[in-house]
């Protein structure tokens, strides 16, 4: 199939967006200076991921088409969890002019199927040559005339739900960067798996709003430190019962912490009013109170989650 | 000041979108899943950029602030040449922990002047470690009732016009790439700061416009091979005048070719009705016949601009 240096960079662009799916609010898509993207509610949500090598996904473990599940849904969650939908991604991508052409339609492939779980298409982007791979994805989307979810609208007496799995991604890191001397088993493999190709349960956002949720968010960089964003952004504190916290199927004491501290499974959480009864999907994990922080069964939390520059 | 190691990624957030200005078009800016930005066509253009340090910047010739100015500059040129008004810029910006703080700031400080040029405000981002910096750009704009000015709609007949500065930048490169013996003129001195911080005349966009720009875009891979662009999108054939291109101002043979093939000035190219009458700002350069490719003074011409993996 040849590298990318041989096809030349519009020769790859052509290769790479005649894969690419249109869907209907793509109004413009690729080939100009710019996309044109349906905004019908007059707003439009905008969110930006940068992916690399060797820190956001390892290319021993993950396949590109993997990498491109991965790259994609982290940012359409972020739309959902402003409780907007989806409408489209913009994919910059970075790679040395020696990757193989087939790498990089399998990510494009990722990229636009995980579109077409939330009725999204990669409408645009660029792609430059560099040492190292790098993806750039930017996910837009549309509220429908309704106000953004935001991190800040919590108030004492809401109720602290999650929806979604917790520490699986965690977990399967954990086993990707200690493999055991036998194969892995089979709830092992689905652990790893989650890491790999997480699946970010998006219907969350449109439950969200019908249950009246007054602050939601994506768990990217953990469950303690992401609830600790909406304590901040609202001017409460959060109380958290970790007995109430669903832990991944994982053999070891490290589960619980997995569960608080694991990020990237893309597990939505939210506030919600005291009256409100979250279906079997959502799981009541906490309290909203007056004051600031977070604690978890009473005890202050400090910062516990991902940091990008201290790991 | 101190590294961004020391800081974290959330202290950085801090500093870096604290210095950012909002304009009206923000809805909701820094701090959350995703920014919201008004999009009062109901549409909204959208492009994206990568730039990687020693492609398209280096820091031994570059200091954050300009290259902060550029980066912005080549997305809002985008959105501009798209007959839309810039509203809103994403970043995404993978740096080494080492980076001094100082340096992310003062690039944030060109982003967000070069932004405040057309009313457009920094609006949201991404920060990660890396072991070389890498920006990536996302510029959003509005259309504002109008249809875009796309590649596609050139007609036998047009005019081609451009406006702006034509192989500046690529001059400067010349002679940053070649340093003399001596001490640089006003005159190099001026060329080798077109390619550090490359100034748009963002008016095109609305000249453009009433104008009756059939089709229309920013001149970034140089002038012979974004006219090719327009020729294949519209279905037409492009002649160039070579004669009538304005070169930049370099005393060597290299000019016309500099001229003629050098990008990342961003000045404009387009394609209009016989009958309009371009003001001086604008250089008549060709005219739009049927056929396909672009010839100069009656040549046809290949491929001869930049191609990210074929250096």
């Amino acid at each position: 199939m040849g590298t990318i240096g041989e096809l030349g960079e519009f020769g790859l662009i052509g290769r790479l967006t005649g894969r690419l799916p249109q869907g209907g609010d793509v109004r413009l898509g690729p080939g100009d200076d710019a996309a044109v993207i349906a905004a019908p509610d007059g707003r439009v949500v905008a969110t930006t991921d940068l992916l690399g090598e060797g820190r956001h996904f390892r290319l021993d473990w993950s396949g590109p088409y993997d990498i491109g599940r991965k790259a994609a849904a982290q940012n359409l969650a972020d739309v959902v969890a402003m409780g907007a939908r989806p409408t489209a991604l913009l994919i910059g991508l970075a790679l040395p002019a020696a990757t193989d052409v087939g790498w990089a339609e399998r990510l494009y492939d990722g990229l636009a199927d995980e579109c077409a779980v939330v009725g999204a298409s990669v409408a645009g982007g660029d792609v430059v040559s560099a040492p190292e791979i790098t993806i750039a994805v930017t996910a837009l989307g549309d509220l429908g005339g309704r106000p953004p979810l935001t991190r800040s609208g919590a108030r004492p007496g809401d109720l602290v739900a999650v929806r979604g799995a917790l520490g699986h991604s965690a977990a399967g890191l954990h086993l990707l960067q200690n493999p055991g001397p036998g194969a892995r088993t089979a709830a092992e493999q689905r652990l790893v798996q989650a890491h790999l190709r997480p699946v970010p349960p998006y219907e969350a956002g449109a439950e969200a709003r019908e249950l009246g949720a007054t602050a939601l968010l994506d768990v990217s960089d953990g469950l303690l430190q992401d609830l600790g964003h909406i304590a901040a952004a609202s001017g409460v504190r959060i109380e958290v019962d970790s007995a109430a916290v669903p832990a991944p199927p994982f053999p070891g004491p490290e589960r619980r912490r997995f569960a608080l501290t694991g990020g990237e499974d893309h597990a939505f959480a939210g506030t919600f009013p005291a009256t409100a009864v979250p279906p079997p999907s959502w799981t009541v994990v906490g309290k909203v109170r007056e004051g600031r922080g977070v604690t978890l069964d009473g005890a202050v939390q400090g910062p516990g989650g991902w940091d990008h520059f201290r790991e």
